[in-house]
């Protein structure tokens, strides 16, 4: 496929705006032509700065604009199932935001269409599996390193639920996400289910069941435990650790997989700056591209580079000579004086 | 400026064609349009499936080649001043591989050149100014929180430095990121260099210095120390701590930055979702994308999103009732029988 | 009571000899003056070298040896309730290891026995209540500042089991450190259990169902759940992460708590060289008390002392004069030449 | 030697008379026969509660005291070479505080001293030579696994000074325990030192240089070098990293060592309950040791024994047949109704 994807964006919303503003700024090879929202004041919002794209009412509608050649669907979960089916009747890709369907049922009627069509156009978001830390407990895992997964220990901790949170919603919201993890971490199916509520929370709204603790078995004779607590106050906190028969893994500490074999914790330490410090380089060049296209210039000045290679001479003489070196500078032109990647702001707060 | 950047890249080197592939597919908003190397086949091979990218052995036909916006220099650091004088000509903003010239006296024709100008067109490629930690870090110091620093305590170890590597690169191509990285986080210039070395490890090849250390004084009065070690054969390293007078703060161990005031270590804990997994909402969109585009359809499928509601339904009636469920999900179509995105790989490797 | 306590010990087994050397060598202010074995053989060689010590097969000799004031119950579980009710007969306060007794009826026993004798005798030998990180986290739930407790995960892995070890003494010999750990740290009874067994690990012995999980509610309306994995393989770990409305705190790991509250992750800092080097003075002291006894000296000598004294000086100089100072010590007495607390032991490695 | 060691302590300062504390209290085999303090209020104060100890204002006396055979010097540092140069003319083992003596010169004197003697009697005491830290380090240097040791990185911070703390003692006295612990990890003499200061933090009274920062270099061509600060405000914090040729290791973060090698960072993982709970064991048996000696019972009582059997054996009922049990306690005697270790506290300030 050559030129760059179009996309139709159905939705909106929090969801829906964040997904615009990725496919037209934060992700390489899409564009959006279309967004559909019922309140079409707020997509226009959604879209502001970005060219030719159009606006509509109507999901079907801009599912038909001219361009469209994928679909992003972030409308409400109970549009999904129309907006999957009509997706599928255009022959239509379609990234679908979690959950597919808010029940199973309908989710099954999905499931069933596109196995008609025989081949598979929707791919639903569960982002846990694009996250570094799951990628790479599930690929220690399927290494088979540490043995059969026995058991499956997560944490789920929001800080605070929004007013129409329900007791429901910890499981099939919540939990949903763990639910897919854990599948997809154990290749099993999950096949019985407990639950146990401790008392509530004071923290959490009158009526509202918040902590659960949620006990999954699996069709490989694994468990899975979780703790959903969407009132915890301090902080938003996913952790995962896999027991297995010769050890354990775990994530979401501090963005860093601890793993316990025979006797130590390791934690991996990268081998190679591009590891260490890829994302560093992608936000630098994103930068660069940002600004320019804006007519600015900002970031590390020449000024930066010539101190940087004036410092560095003096270094490399203090080594062979084995003294001290003072380090002279030429005097900065007014140019550099206070650039944004500069010196300034940290100096004038500490000053 | 309406649509994609215009860039043309000079070198397709390692670093030159990390930049190519990052401006083409990591980045949103630019296009390579033309990359130089006098080697033209891996300039060639660097831009293969990109579209209507040219390709010269001459550093200045790739600046003049048509819808060129921008110029990126991955060029060897001897060829940078030239490439800079030539963009300056052009009036093309650059972002240019760090060092800006390897000798102080070339850096300072550079920024005498733009400050002739009057306005600045470049930028250099000090990373490590947009690494999320040095980020936290220097806006940590900027506030004032923990008083004026004190000193910084820097280590930078490779795994193993390429042949060519010489005892003054130690300081004049790896400490150089520190000297950047301290005049950014301090917000002071660095006014003195003490050298110390010792006895090299027998890891390092004969004749070079390694590991070497060497201490900064600032022209606010602090103090940096960088352990440089280019051959520690355990790992890329790069933690830095600042010492304040009310406090320290650690970055480099484990991706989180650790704040040590009055009595205790902190370690910050995101508050929402979108922190924690934002870089997992870019790869998952950009992986859909990407797979769209050539016609491929991966990550989870509506099977899995069927399941997980089938799931979560289960535990939201055991959570009701009070007892254990048993999840009973629909017979698998074949169509999901092994989809890329599903348990086949993890399972097999565990049975 | 003047003078030092003396103490009969029952039992001579692994822990009973123990316990033997840890009154005799380990803590202050106590004599064993009697152990009781059937297997007397292995009595006499737990007292080796102890002055003036009775060994017996029967128990209750031990305790009618002249001398004895109090009792150390280790003899095996079975034989605990007899010693109890021998040493309430005598009025004999007795530390009894645990299980107080093996069966709750039996326990039941005890207590009515005690109950009816009017006061308290016997102390439990629960020993995680005597454990730094276990006593920080009580003092911590106990000051209320992380709100009420509601959820207590804990972890108990042991490298493996004993070739005796049953499915039942996963529950009633290892998480009995669990219950009694729970009741303690909440202040609150275990009102119902119940318990989920994974597939057992192959690294488990036959029939024995390893690892199993087991989740208490308590009278407070707070869950326990307990991970133990008697085959881990991979270390002995114990671990508990209480979930409190306002924060949470996790011990067990790198024996420093934990604590988190409102977006930060805290470990507390110490904040004198008395705490932090506790044990370090007590060890010293006792290992010089030791090697005296012995007409031995060992650790640092006086040469270490002076070039202290000397190294020192020549740092005070090269801070008031600026300049690099070299430090020149006398020559070494051969007296230190090979002293067991010098350099020798490593350097040889090394060299 | 039969019968406990008799000592004679010199100085009933802070140091003397936790010292005193120790021998009486804190480890076996010795008893405390005199103290020596020109205050003698002071050291009567000390020695309150302990039998049959003497009490004088000359340190002299204090040695020829009945019973004395050993000393312990915990006077001002200029008094320790005449006390030492006493004991030794007494033929008296002697473990002395460190400084040995404040001065090279005088510490040269003490050699020269017990080298005419022909035989050892003292210790100095440089007590981290005995923390599990520094130990496992050594150990860890010893074995030769990470390779030559190139650098040590030490740091060693105090919250505050007192008020006569000199710029000199910043070295003399606090980095003089680095000294030590550098010449014992790396066995080697150091034998040049240089110094920074950076600008004094302001919470350093006026004229502290404050913090410094020391570079050692040593006979074996490794580097030392060494942040203090002493008014760092926010912890008592004495790390060490080992940086060697084929891994690092670092202590002083969290009571455990992480040893980096070969792409992954480690931290042991104890093996054995005894090698865990190796203090708790003995905090047990002292505890009980001390409460029985005044006729007092403490720690889990009977009740608490019993508790945790009843839980124990609805935990093995759970298992057996599948479902939630209740736990049934007998009703609690009054004797355990507030016994000190039980729940009272805990639940008091969580009601």
């Amino acid at each position: 496929m050559g030129g760059l994807l179009g996309v139709a964006v159905l939705g909106a919303g929090h969801m829906g705006a964040d997904h615009v503003r990725r496919l037209d700024r934060g992700v390489s090879g899409a564009r959006v032509v279309s967004v559909a929202d019922p309140d079409t004041d707020r997509a226009k919002e959604a879209t502001a700065g970005i060219d030719d794209v159009r606006v509509y009412p109507e999901p079907e509608a801009a599912l038909d604009a001219p361009g469209v050649q994928a679909v992003l669907v972030a409308s409400p979960g109970p549009a999904h199932e129309d907006a999957l089916l009509a997706a599928f009747a255009r022959g239509l890709p379609v990234l679908c935001e979690k959950p597919l369907v808010p029940d199973a049922a309908g989710a099954l009627r999905v499931v069933e269409a596109e196995a008609r069509l025989g081949r598979r156009l929707a791919q639903v978001g569960f982002m846990r599996r694009y996250d570094a830390e799951y990628m790479r407990l599930r690929s220690l895992l399927g290494s088979g390193r540490l043995g059969r997964p026995l058991m499956l220990h997560c944490t789920h901790r929001n800080v605070s639920s929004p007013p129409h949170f329900t007791t429901d919603m910890l499981i099939d919201s919540s939990v949903s996400h763990e639910i897919d993890a854990a599948r997809w971490l154990l290749g099993q199916e999950l096949t019985a289910v407990s639950v146990l509520c401790p008392r509530p929370s004071r923290n959490a709204s009158e009526d509202l069941l918040d902590p659960q603790f949620v006990v999954f078995e699996t069709s490989g004779g694994a468990l899975v435990d979780v703790e959903v607590f969407v009132n915890s106050g301090f902080g938003y906190q996913v952790r995962c650790e896999a027991v297995c028969e010769n050890g354990s893994a775990r994530i979401g500490d501090g963005h860093t997989m601890v793993v316990t074999t025979g006797g130590t914790a390791h934690q991996e330490v990268a081998q190679d700056y591009l590891v260490r410090f890829a994302d560093a380089y992608d936000r630098e060049v994103q930068a660069w591209v940002d600004a320019t296209r804006q007519g600015r210039v900002a970031g590390p000045s020449v000024w930066d580079g010539y101190a940087a290679s004036a410092v560095a001479e003096a270094g490399v003489r203090a080594r062979r000579d084995g003294v001290r070196q003072t380090v002279d500078l030429a005097p900065r032109p007014g140019l550099y004086a206070d650039d944004d990647g500069h010196l300034g702001a940290v100096a004038r707060t500490l000053a």
